[in-house]
């Protein structure tokens, strides 16, 4: 039972998966913006995907593509969310189904599209078509492919785990994008994950919601929910394990746990202008519902975000925030500790030199914020950055 | 049946209320940070308070006066929100009552305490105590106790109306602070109305939800709802006008719909860092519940706010904040004006001449969006401001 890191790993980790990437010209800059992933054989699928009722024509068309149960092909361009495109977003998603298909000589039923960028502006076809035609896959690409799906990222993120439980040995990789527009509920931004475990496919779905729930739907960049978030995650079976189900499958989960967790901090970690790494932690409240709810709305407040910022150890803001949250909670019960620090206990402030606990806090890069709530046994975790200049600056300069 | 607004109108605008104002030396400044104001006669009370879980004691407090009924003072000093400060800062808001009421020979039980600013620490009641004191009541003293109120505010905020009606004629004054920790939710910031008009107790009441309802809890600033709201209304009946109850009250109701909505107008073109005012009208949603839902999502999101601070007409994002809104919505339906520019209609991007729209936005203080949800028959206006980069650097650097 061992889930080991792999060093430089990537989405082309797992065994029977291509990669590659193109620069199509969708965003007027020298950067790879078109991506492909294809497996050797066809993968059974689990995906989760935006609650925004406006959804990109990707997502609806992939939605469908997942409740299939089958794909082998994933393509995505960066620069063009093809969201409020009307019709026409809806047949250049079909187009660009169609031609990865021919490419690769499968099913245009079993390719799922993403479109990630800007929205309102159709995709400029021309360019996606010859692009799709210029992909070379290769087992080493991945992180090409990591790349191609940026935008206002400026790190690839992905990461892949070589795991072994008594089923056998299997890889699962994953690879991420996403630095604005994030508060995910039910999934989040772009994420893909490919594995060569043999897995059934309930168990599959079943264990990707479980894992999202407590990694990307716990973070939050801005508190707005994209139009054209999906998480997707196919298995090819390739790695020649017994198959794997909910009588066996607690480390696949732990291992996928692994991958979502990671990516989802690191999405955090490059969060639009963010310097700081917000780390929350509740536990003991009524309920794990509860608990996310605090947790959230602590890494969703401005004045929490533009307080840590400003290296402010200014805690009633916390406390402001866990009391809008929606969780029950009693004032007097709660104790708050800002970087280990106890600030707030039994409805009191509670004296510390907060000239030191300012100077930890520039110090550091991770804000830690811990909270007991004393009402039950909810844990959760959530994860958030600050609100920085540089956020403001890179939001109201994105379009024009 | 006449509504006008009084030039130079002020809190001590309607019959028989004093206010006055001291620097009691809470906020390091030479600036009022202590006020009070009084009626020469009982008054009705109503009253609306925060719905945060943590409130501040003078919340607690001052909730009791106003289911009593009966209130005949106000005492509020900023610098210091009391909140999270245990049981002392329930002793300190009665001690705050009980040398209001010495002062001016009436009971404790009927004077209302207001406490603003940082939260987290105890009042200092020496320097209070020699503040009440120091005040000065007179009838034309309203706009000190306003500018007393104020934390980050920049400006005093106050009106007063004279109306004339079938009752006969009265007075309706407003004053109110706030210009951060600003997403009511059923109360907002301070506000204390004061009103000469001879009126029925439970329409008081009625009246004051209603108007809330639609004025103060239609504001966004940064989406935290503090910990230490209230609005409260006093009638002391002075103004000799006949009884005004459910059967002849349309034209209160007016004009007390028309003090709250310009104080909270004032709130937010005083947002900290605010450059653009937003007005959000939202028609023809499927209820009116929905349109607030859809008018108050687009005013909360920082990428709109963010987008309007950068003169950016990028509505694809405030489509994407009317999708997460959770109101009903269809997507082909929704039309969406930006500064009357049609944007968005058929489930289409409609064309127009983006860099025109953008210099209009330069030009204008007042940014303009109006959405047609054709649903229903729900309407909503809501109001907001921009995401500057001084709100990131006052809130940054706010207790520190």
């Amino acid at each position: 039972m061992t889930i080991n890191k792999i060093e430089k790993g990537m989405i082309t980790s797992a065994k029977g998966f291509f990669a590659g990437a193109t620069i199509a010209g969708l965003k007027n800059k020298h950067h790879f913006d078109l991506g492909m992933v294809f497996s050797a054989s066809i993968c059974k699928t689990a995906g989760m995907f935006t609650t925004n009722l406006i959804k990109s024509s990707c997502v609806v068309h992939s939605q469908k593509v997942i409740k299939s149960g089958k794909a082998q092909a994933i393509v995505v361009n960066s620069g063009c969310a093809n969201t409020c495109t009307g019709k026409q977003g809806m047949t250049d998603v079909r187009e660009m189904a169609r031609l990865t298909a021919n490419k690769l000589g499968i099913n245009a039923k079993h390719v799922v599209v993403a479109n990630t960028g800007v929205i309102g502006i159709t995709l400029p076809m021309r360019k996606i078509s010859s692009g799709i035609k210029n992909i070379e896959l290769t087992e080493y690409s991945g992180t090409d492919f990591a790349s191609a799906i940026m935008t206002t990222d400026t790190i690839e993120k992905e990461i892949a785990l070589s795991v072994e439980d008594a089923s056998g040995k299997y890889i699962i990789a994953g690879v991420a994008k996403g630095a604005g527009m994030i508060h995910p509920n039910m999934a989040t931004m772009l994420c893909f994950i490919t594995t060569d475990a043999n897995i059934n496919g309930r168990f599959l779905q079943m264990s990707l919601k479980k894992t999202v729930d407590s990694s990307f739907n716990m973070i939050s960049v801005d508190g707005d929910t994209s139009t054209n978030d999906m998480v997707i995650l196919l298995s090819n079976g390739l790695a020649g394990n017994q198959l794997i189900n909910n009588k066996n499958g607690g480390v696949f989960i732990e291992a996928l746990n692994t991958v979502c967790q990671y990516l989802a901090k690191e999405i955090i970690k490059d969060g639009e202008g963010a310097t700081k790494f917000i780390d929350v932690i509740v536990e003991n409240a009524r309920t794990i519902e509860d608990a996310r709810l605090i947790a959230r709305a602590i890494t969703s407040s401005s004045l929490v975000k533009t307080a840590i910022y400003g290296n402010d150890p200014n805690w009633g803001r916390i406390i402001a925030a866990v009391g809008r949250s929606g969780a029950e909670i009693v004032e007097d019960k709660l104790v708050l500790y800002l970087n280990n620090q106890c600030v707030f206990k039994s409805g009191k402030p509670q004296k510390f030199d907060e000239e030191k606990l300012s100077a930890m806090m520039v110090a550091e890069t991770t804000i830690t914020i811990k909270l007991n709530v004393n009402r039950g046994k909810g844990m959760a975790s959530a994860w958030g950055c600050d609100l920085s200049k540089e956020y403001v600056t890179i939001n109201s300069a994105y379009t024009t």
